[in-house]
C-alpha cells in the first residue's frame, strides 16, 4: 500500500521537465508492470516499485495518486498496446487466412516485447481487479470481435470450413497459444522437444489449426 | 498460517473412530481445495478452513501438521486423480482418434466433478509451490506422456498426419481447453454465444483439431 504522507510539491521539485516527468513516469510503469506481473498486485508495495525504478516512493505517490490507480495504469498501457498490435494484424485487405497468420505473428512478438502483458492477465482472471471489466475485458472483447469477424469473412468467402462457429475458432485460436505461454516458464520446457521455440510451436500449432479451417 | 498451539491428544476426543477421521479428513481437505482455489494459498489461513470445514483448528493442526502439507495434500489428492482419470482415456485397444475424444470427454468431466484442479494448476503455473515438481509437474507430465504416445500412434498408424509433432499437438490440445475454462468465470461468457456450453464448446473445438490433424 501507498504511504500517507505524501509530499506535495515533490515532481516539481525532483522533476523540473515535462520531458523528465514523462520519462519518470515510463520508468515507474515498466517497474510495476514487471512486479505485478512477478508477484501478483496485492504482494507489491510501493517500497518495492520504489526500490526496483529507483524513484522517490513520494514521486511516485503524486504521480499516480493510489497504488490503484497505478495498477489501473499499468493494465491500460499494456491492454491498450495489446489491442492496438492485434487490431493491426486485422487490418488493411488481406485475405482471412493471412491475417490469422498476422495475428499468430502479433502474439508471439508481443509475448518478446511486453512479457508481463499476458502474465497480468492470467493473473486478472483468477483474481479479477476492478479494472477487470473497463480495462481488461474491454481490450480483449475488442481483439475477439476483430478475430471473430476475421473468421466469419473467411467462411463466407468459402476459404474456411462452414459449420464451424467464428468464436468458438477464436477461443480455440488463442487458447492454444495462452496456454503454452502461461505453461513456458515452468513447463513447457519439460513437455515440448528442446528444438521447438516460441517460432516453432506457433508455427506447428497453426498449421494444425488452419488445416482443421480450411475447407478442401 | 496455522497455530502454533497444537493441542495433543484433540484426534482421538474429537475423533474416536478410524472411519471418523477419513471422513473428517476428507471435509478437510475438499474444505481447503474450495479455499486454496479461490484465494490462492498464501491468503488462506486456517481460521478458514476451520470455518468453513466446521473442524476445529486444533484438529486440523493435529490431522496434517502445516498447512503447508495440507496444501500438498490438496494437490496430491486432485492432481493424482487428475492422472486417473485422464490416464484411463488412453487405456484400452481404442484407435488413437477414439482416444483423443475420451481425453477430451475426461477434461471436460473434471471440470465438472473437481471444479478446484484447474484453478489450482493455474495457480501454480503462475506462482510454484514447492510441490510444483514432485506433485503437479510429475502428474501433468504423466498425462502428456500417455497423449504424445497416443499421438505418435496415431502418426505410425497413419490415421494422423506426418510432420506434425506429437509434444506439440498434445500441447495445442489441452491449451485450447485449459484457456476456454481459465476464462469460462470471467470472460468466456461474453465472447461465447450463449447457446455455447462445455460440450458444445469441446465437440467443436475436437473437431477443427481432429480435422486439421486427421490424414486426408
Amino acid at each position: 500500500m501507498f504511504e500517507a504522507g505524501v509530499v506535495a510539491g515533490n515532481v516539481r521539485k525532483y522533476l523540473p521537465g515535462v520531458r523528465m516527468q514523462a520519462i519518470v513516469r515510463e520508468l515507474i510503469i515498466e517497474s510495476a508492470a514487471q512486479l505485478f506481473a512477478e508477484k501478483g498486485c496485492a504482494r507489491v508495495s510501493l517500497h518495492d516499485i520504489a526500490a526496483l525504478s529507483g524513484v522517490e516512493p513520494a514521486v511516485i505517490s503524486e504521480l499516480f495518486g493510489s497504488e490503484s490507480v497505478l495498477y489501473g495504469t499499468v493494465l491500460e498501457t499494456l491492454f491498450s498496446h495489446y489491442a492496438q498490435v492485434a487490431g493491426a494484424a486485422f487490418a488493411g485487405g488481406d485475405k482471412p487466412l493471412a491475417k490469422v497468420g498476422a495475428f499468430a505473428q502479433a502474439f508471439c512478438n508481443l509475448h518478446k516485447q511486453s512479457p508481463y502483458l499476458f502474465t497480468l492477465f492470467y493473473r486478472e482472471l483468477l483474481d479479477p481487479s476492478i479494472h477487470f471489466e473497463s480495462i481488461v475485458l474491454k481490450n480483449i472483447r475488442h481483439v475477439a470481435y476483430l478475430s471473430d469477424s476475421n473468421f466469419a469473412r473467411g467462411i463466407q468467402k468459402d476459404a474456411f470450413r462452414r459449420g464451424v462457429n467464428p468464436a468458438v475458432a477464436t477461443m480455440m485460436f488463442v487458447g492454444m497459444f495462452h496456454y503454452y505461454f502461461l505453461a513456458k516458464e515452468q513447463i513447457a520446457g519439460s513437455l515440448l522437444p528442446e528444438s521447438v521455440d516460441d517460432e516453432e510451436y506457433i508455427d506447428l500449432a497453426l498449421k494444425v489449426f488452419l488445416n482443421g479451417l480450411l475447407k478442401e
